[in-house]
């Protein structure tokens, strides 16, 4: 967990949504799945940093895509793709691991986290993601863990290149 | 994090509402913000001293406003207004700073906090609130942090003046 | 919080609804309190008891007041009544103190379990409510509280008499 | 606690619904009990073992079972039966005892748990449910506890057998 030196400016920041954005719960009525969780704070740090580095959120969520639209595109503005696990490996890598971080909080998120600039998982991710992170944020989930990544990113990175 | 000698009495207690008198977090489905989460005691708390003090809420969040104004203006009937995070310092200062009590929760909020005449935080605030804020609250917002600075306000400055 | 001597057998037990049965909190919509978050394992509890003492539960919540009938009265089938917090002493006395064990979680909570022969309040109540009651059960309301107080009456009162 | 010899392949995983793959809250309205919290992380672990052992879910939930079959038949494709309580036993004694692993979380779980050859609680089931479990999760239930027994049983029985 200790912090790679990292020698290019950082370009992308890569965003899981569940677990990381949402506390990665899904609220099911018999219509399936119809509600999710996100938290405050945020937004907020979204908005310290976007116009330094380019924002995006990837899900493998198509059920729930629909929820995550709305909050992440529609209210906050931010590009979301849909992303499978297996695929996701190689879509970060397409754009350049060296100059993207990454914020993931699942057990088949750790191979990114290893090879990105730098990593985050919120406090409440699985062991293995935490494991695999650079920083591992004070807050969780869906509680201000994605604040804490940004604050991070303002003032140990883009406030020092 | 220690007391103010606080010399006028306490006129205005400004309150924010996502995180202070909710859990902070945002439901959604995918016609977007649907709910908040509301907790217990809080209600009690501001009966006890809502005589003895002008009681109003602010909130930065448009786009959950109608929710907030049912519970807030509707069901407890305080005063709601709508205020920008930018504006926040100027609309509590207007107020007169050293006649305000002020809770709050966020990244933003720790400037008001700073300059009022006593400032909450509760328990689940940012850090950076929390640093600000003369009380740091027991209880979480959503779960008892408003009855908390209620009875604080009663006993520690209502009762003594 | 030590255990008085109970010296009638308990015929009453009177459990408040919100933070006890639930977990206290209200979900609010534009169109007001929506939704309440009840617990596994209560349900279970009561069942275990219900031939030996008359269980019946008490609210002061008239707007959400629809939501916990459905679950009291239709889904659990026991007896709940509205009482305002000013009549709550006065109805519980009518049932006689002495043998009445009563679960609560509020600030207005105390007297009533200072005088009741029994008292439990959730490891999740107000301080307050805590101080006074006889028993602070392990888990907290909407998780488990009511479980853990049947378990303590059959084990230690229903089965010993 | 300790972790029993197992001489025989596993080949049934059965698990309880409420508080394994939920939190087991039942967020109720004015019509009843309309939804159910599922966590995050769960269907990547059972995806991983679903090739090695007949995996199946019971629930004593009938209000609640069209939830339940919205998630885990329609959307994770995995089978799910009513069984009450007082049959619980009986059906997992059918499939036979030495070749199942049980997960469940309740009070009336643990004679089940004490009969199969392998059983999980999650780390936030009744202490009566742990105590007669021979692996807790770090995990709680609807926050990755069933991930956690996917991993273990891929690691520990299905990798070395």
């Amino acid at each position: 967990m200790g912090v790679r030196i990292i020698t290019l400016m950082i370009k992308h920041f890569v965003l899981d949504v569940d677990g990381v954005l949402t506390d990665g719960r899904f609220h099911y009525s018999c219509n399936g799945k119809i509600m999710k969780v996100f938290g405050p704070h945020d937004n907020d740090g979204l908005k310290m940093i976007r116009d330094k580095v380019a924002i995006q959120f990837i899900t493998a969520d198509a059920r729930g895509f629909e929820i995550s639209y709305r909050r992440i595109w529609r209210d906050m503005d931010f590009p979301l793709t849909l992303v499978s696990e297996k695929d996701r490996y190689a879509f970060v890598s397409a754009l350049g691991f060296e100059e993207t971080a990454f914020m993931g909080d699942g057990y088949h998120d750790a191979p990114v986290m290893r090879d990105c600039a730098l990593s985050f998982a919120p406090s409440s991710a699985r062991k293995e993601a935490k494991a695999a992170a650079d920083i591992v944020t004070e807050s969780a989930g869906g509680n201000g863990a994605v604040m804490d990544a940004c604050l991070y990113l303002k003032e140990f990175h883009f406030d020092r290149v």
